[in-house]
């Protein structure tokens, strides 16, 4: 699948090594930082663990995933969903290029020169532990003014198409009491779905729903809309929350379409269940960000290649604040400042776990 | 422009004939009623008037205009646009096939055999009154189980392009008071036109507002929109209800944006003010409808061809119930009673206005 394990050797080269791993590939209109801050990071440890003459107790990995994007071949978190075998090798070979179906991932990576000979495997190339430092794509370091935060497991999400479907008739010639409005009732289920997640309670359950795609038919000025279709993302740190929300809304939805004379479907589409990290990772972490004078406890809102590598062993995650927490965009940045803080937080959380493994495994 | 006007001679010959005048083409996907019934009803009229052998006081002229839906050939009610001095005949002339540019109607006139030598004009070929009869394309009649409907005039009506803008940002990664949701301030904004318009107030003045076109960008599952442009539709019988309606949804949609950290822009695409028919000409169709038990009285939501010949004659209409409201539609339909019933309607306003015309020019 292409994806790059530098290893550097330890004390005990019988173990696999602890990775530190992220991916390098962007989104077509991303930035210099998602994923890439990751692998330099790890570059950044093994060097410096080098320039120190530091010989580790494990061997040490720096991993980089290939197309965690998915951006030119879907799905995202691929080549770490195939080591952890989330995903087959040849399913991962056979995916293609999105805009062009007659390229596939396994011919790229040959004409590229990344096929490679070996394994991809959490069976033939093990990790002990996976570390990954990436920025937080979202607001909350940038608000709270704190250059790294704690990445305590990853949100669990789910999916949904939404239909309501009315009558279309003239705008004109319909009174409004004779109408079965496809585009109001779907308005109405918006701003329903907004209301259920700002309450207090949701907030404290840091319940996030939202409804971004939408489509009306006939989109005609003069005749009211007949059908529409939408997506609804609900997430939540916990997998019992989003179940909640869920029934909250197909609950709404269908008390606002009863009323209206709509009917509406509410069908599930894809889901991704809670995720906790590794307390004793986490724990590596969460000491290493005291160190720097950090302790907010962040839940994960995106996937990243961590959610497959905790599949096969403990990992945990670091977040670095980037401005605005605009990501996907050219304008993403995180200052020199906060990478460095980053740098040391991954650093002293390896060396922490690494310490761990010696005393496991030498008993002291 | 392909008018045909099929003139009955009167008694005074002098004096130019009073039309009767609707429509045959219609819609892509339109059913057999619209225009049609109105054009097949003069026929109706002019042949029972030669069966009983009736010379009426003016001349009569059964009157189809070309291309009133403007399907193929837009805008609609082209033809007696130019009539009327809406339009030029050389800007009629050369308007073009919506699917085939090359085609102009000129050309398509004179393939067809319907281009003529005839001038396109109310001073060329003037009409003493026009009387139209059309399904109604709305429920009212059908609710009411009434046959035929009296039109007092045609609605007041105001088109806006909406523009929303808030800012991208990731469903996952964004606390929910960290977000200026474009889709969710348009929703509330559909909510609040449709408000705005359903109060007893806006009952009383027959108010409608409808937002029917919407489209979301960037329209994926994981990203708050961050733009929606939406067209809205206002109309009621009166032009200050229409200018009141549009100053309460910029105050209410602003109020919304304010709130929600979003900008918003109204920007009016097209108007066409409230008319109202002649009143002697209504006064006919008046008393006509009483004699077959009916006197309901509605305001036009649709344009008809009797808006442009209304700017140059007295005008007026009757519509015909139809089944659910439908139109623009194969399941279009009206029974054959109801089309009876408009054409023995139809009969006596023609009969009725002809007598005032007689009274008028021959003192009796």
């Amino acid at each position: 699948m292409g994806n790059i394990f530098a290893i550097r050797p330890g004390h005990n080269n019988a173990l696999p090594p602890i990775g530190i791993g992220s991916h390098l590939d962007t989104q077509p209109k991303g930035g210099r930082y998602d994923g890439i801050l990751g692998v330099i990071s790890g570059l950044e440890v093994l060097r410096t663990l080098h320039e120190h003459g530091v010989t580790t107790y494990a061997p040490l990995a720096i991993v980089d995933w290939t197309n965690e994007e998915g951006a030119r071949f879907p799905p995202a978190m691929l080549s770490s969903g195939v080591w952890a075998g989330a995903f087959t090798l040849a399913y991962g070979h056979a995916r293609t290029d999105l805009l062009d179906p007659s390229v596939t991932l396994k011919a790229e990576l040959a004409r590229t020169g990344f096929l490679g000979d070996e394994g991809c495997s959490h069976a033939s190339n093990p990790l002990l532990a996976h570390f990954e430092l990436h920025i937080e794509q979202g607001p909350i370091l940038d608000r709270a003014q704190e250059a790294v935060g704690i990445v305590a497991g990853v949100q669990s999400m789910r999916w949904f198409r939404i239909e309501v479907v009315g009558a279309e008739a003239h705008t004109g010639t319909t009174p409004m009491e004779c109408r079965r409005d496809a585009l109001l009732g779907a308005a109405r289920m918006i701003v329903a779905a907004n209301e259920l997640s700002t309450t207090e309670e949701a907030a404290a359950k840091q319940l996030r729903m939202t409804i971004a795609v939408v489509e009306s038919a006939p989109q005609s000025i003069n005749t009211i809309a007949g059908r529409v279709v939408m997506n609804l993302d609900i997430r939540a740190p916990a997998d019992e929350d989003v179940e909640a929300a869920e029934a909250a809304c197909r609950a709404a939805f269908a008390g606002i379409a009863e009323a209206a004379g709509l009917e509406v479907k509410v069908e599930g589409i894809w889901d991704s269940e809670a995720l906790r990290f590794d307390e004793v990772m986490v724990g590596c972490v969460r000491a290493a960000a005291a160190e720097v004078g950090c302790e907010r406890e962040i839940t994960s809102g995106a996937g990243h290649d961590s959610v497959y590598t905790s599949r096969r062993c403990p990992t945990a995650m670091i977040f670095v604040r980037c401005r605005d927490g605009v990501s996907h965009n050219p304008k993403e940045y995180s200052r020199p400042e906060d990478c460095a803080v980053g740098a040391r937080t991954l650093l002293g959380a390896y060396l922490r776990y690494d310490g761990f493994v010696r005393a496991k495994y030498e008993g002291r």
